[in-house]
């Protein structure tokens, strides 16, 4: 594809060239109107994003440090109730053990949430709950609005990990009680990646950790957002703030059921394709659980190695992710984040398909016929 | 100044036109040799920048993050000694807090160190010493090379802030014996806010903290950063690293010693034009401590308001800086880091002495006059 690989994978994600070019801005003070304004542009847009009326803070850091910031600023010293069905849960258990008490409820990669587990845990005294939405170490999204029901039943602190499904997935913030909510730029929102968008209740607030890491502290960064103009309280990452704003405004000239439906279209396309293919899904789904709507992942059939379908399609030009840690050479994900639309999508099934007959294996049917006709529709 | 301001600020500086440009690249793979290449190559030019043969690890965050890094890595449980002679070396002593046991030793900012309470913290069982080289606030320079040989005395870990020096001024991380040294990316090297670079030595990573931040953990960063490619532990802002290495890249053009050259000689024509103006300069230098390089700081007058000279130059278009915290509308700050050169040198101490003219203030000379003496040398 000319000069540049077409990434399709679960973040990072293409960049509109409007976004792309906001970066290019001589350096500013970022404590002035004109970054004030900036910020403020970015928080209007997305709280209706995230569905909150929260306060919503930006952190020059990943999605990692949105996470980071959530427990260490709220679960010091708390009992943390971790639901783990894929790598992203993990880590946020991984993080809550450094500040508190981590209490892993895991199920297999991709098999629903053990909300049985969960019960158990609330019962026995934890204080926080973390889920991550869309788990895309295994192409799942997970039942966030029960979740938080279980949360708010017992009076703990729910922590919705969206990074990457705000912007391209119904997330419903404050509707599920999720007391903050997290998003990374480099996700659906198709900006450079570097930020974090963070929405924090009054329910939250009020739970705040005394002792709260420095730079991470939402406490803090609520205090400078909170003036006039707006600020950070370190030096933020000031062409990252352009860029997402741009990225922001062109969400808006979208309309976000647009994008979502959007998403929601090519996600069902990369389905149809490999319910075709005859490809074994990673997620396992039930009434609660659904396959992830900005990202989509396949097994591999015996005998095929990741360098015949991943590493082909890359010499092609077209990059995808494969599977993390124990999913390592077992699956391969494609994602439909940000701004990718059906040429994309196009061009990615039908070169999956190519390279699975190049590696000799009959797959069952036509999936790019597939894909073709649910983006006619 | 055309539609851009000029920033004359300690940071941050305005940035080349082909760093900027580099920032507009369409999103890569992070886990990718295009990544590990950049990241590679910016190590690569800064560990002589920094007079270090260390490991050198990138950070996606601000220089806070960076400090945050080192003591959260290093620092946790231990009795830490800053020395404070102003904001940022306070910065220092808050972060230590929380990781570990926080002697703060105290001058009034501006002026040299208190040593021999540095002596003393350390005959009474500090294990870690934290210094600001450059303290930005007070525009002084801090005798770094002193404390390094006071810490290695005591066996204790010493953590330089150098993070408006380097690129700057000489910085001699391993002769100085800095086993932690940090740098930010929007400051001497001119490249946007975003990035901290930290170097770390062996008797640092000997002395691991246990349980340690996660978004900013060393530990994890090095592990990463030894593959091949190189990596980051999550995702990395990847536009701010594209433009740190054509950064990276103007260094070695420019030459270190010609850089640093430079910036002297920039800081000493600004220095000339406050002494010809008569006004006291902020630091309170002796024989080891100087005033800084890369800011010069000058206390306004008495009838003098902040507005009358600050106010009027920005109006002009040149940005720079006032005081902070107790400093605030005390004193004015002119920054000269990264690629300022003799036209933004020239052009600031002529706004700044045609703003005392217009606040009706008679100078006691001509400050102008002065700076182009030493800037015709």
């Amino acid at each position: 594809m000319y000069n540049e690989t077409l990434l399709m994978m679960p973040g990072p994600v293409p960049m509109p060239e409007s976004v792309r070019n906001a970066m290019t801005k001589q350096a500013i003070n970022h404590r002035s109107k004109e970054f004030g304004d900036c910020y403020a542009d970015i928080v209007r847009v997305l709280k209706p994003v995230f569905g909150t009326k929260n306060d919503m803070l930006v952190l020059s850091g990943s999605g990692t440090a949105g996470q980071e910031a959530a427990l260490g600023s709220f679960a010091r010293g708390k009992k943390v109730a971790s639901l783990v069905n894929g790598k992203f849960g993990e880590r946020l258990g991984q993080i809550a053990a450094i500040y508190g008490e981590s209490v892993m409820i895991e199920s297999e990669w991709g098999h629903p949430l053990n909300l049985e587990g969960l019960k158990e845990a609330l019962e026995n005294g934890a204080e926080v709950v973390t889920l991550v939405h869309n788990e895309t170490s295994a192409a799942i999204l997970n039942p966030a609005e029960e979740v938080g029901k279980l949360a708010r039943k017992y009076d703990a602190l729910f922590i919705l990990d969206a990074i990457t499904s705000i912007g391209g997935d119904v997330v419903e913030t404050d509707k599920w009680g999720a007391d903050v909510a997290i998003v990374g730029s480099q996700k659906c929102l198709a900006a450079p990646a570097g930020l974090a968008a963070v929405s924090v209740s009054q329910r939250a607030w009020d739970r705040l950790s005394e002792t709260r890491p420095f730079y991470l502290d939402l406490k803090k960064a609520k205090k400078s957002a909170d003036g006039n103009p707006m600020e950070t309280p370190s030096t933020p990452a000031v062409p990252l703030f352009l860029a997402l704003r741009e990225a922001c405004r062109l969400i808006e000239e979208e309309g976000l059921d647009n994008r979502i439906a959007r998403h929601h279209k090519m996600s069902a396309a990369v389905r149809a394709a490999g319910a075709a293919w005859g490809l074994a899904p990673v997620p396992q789904v039930d009434a609660l659980h659904k396959a992830s709507n900005t990202v989509t992942g396949f097994f591999y059939p015996a005998g095929i190695e990741d360098s015949q379908i991943r590493g082909v399609c890359k010499k092609m030009g077209i990059e995808f992710a494969g599977g993390q840690d124990r999913f390592k050479g077992k699956i391969f994900r494609i994602g439909n984040m940000g701004i990718i639309d059906t040429p994309e999508i196009l061009a990615t099934v039908a070169a999956v398909q190519m390279a699975f007959k190049k590696a000799g294996y009959t797959l069952e049917g036509d999936g790019l016929a597939a894909a073709v006709e649910v983006l006619s529709s």
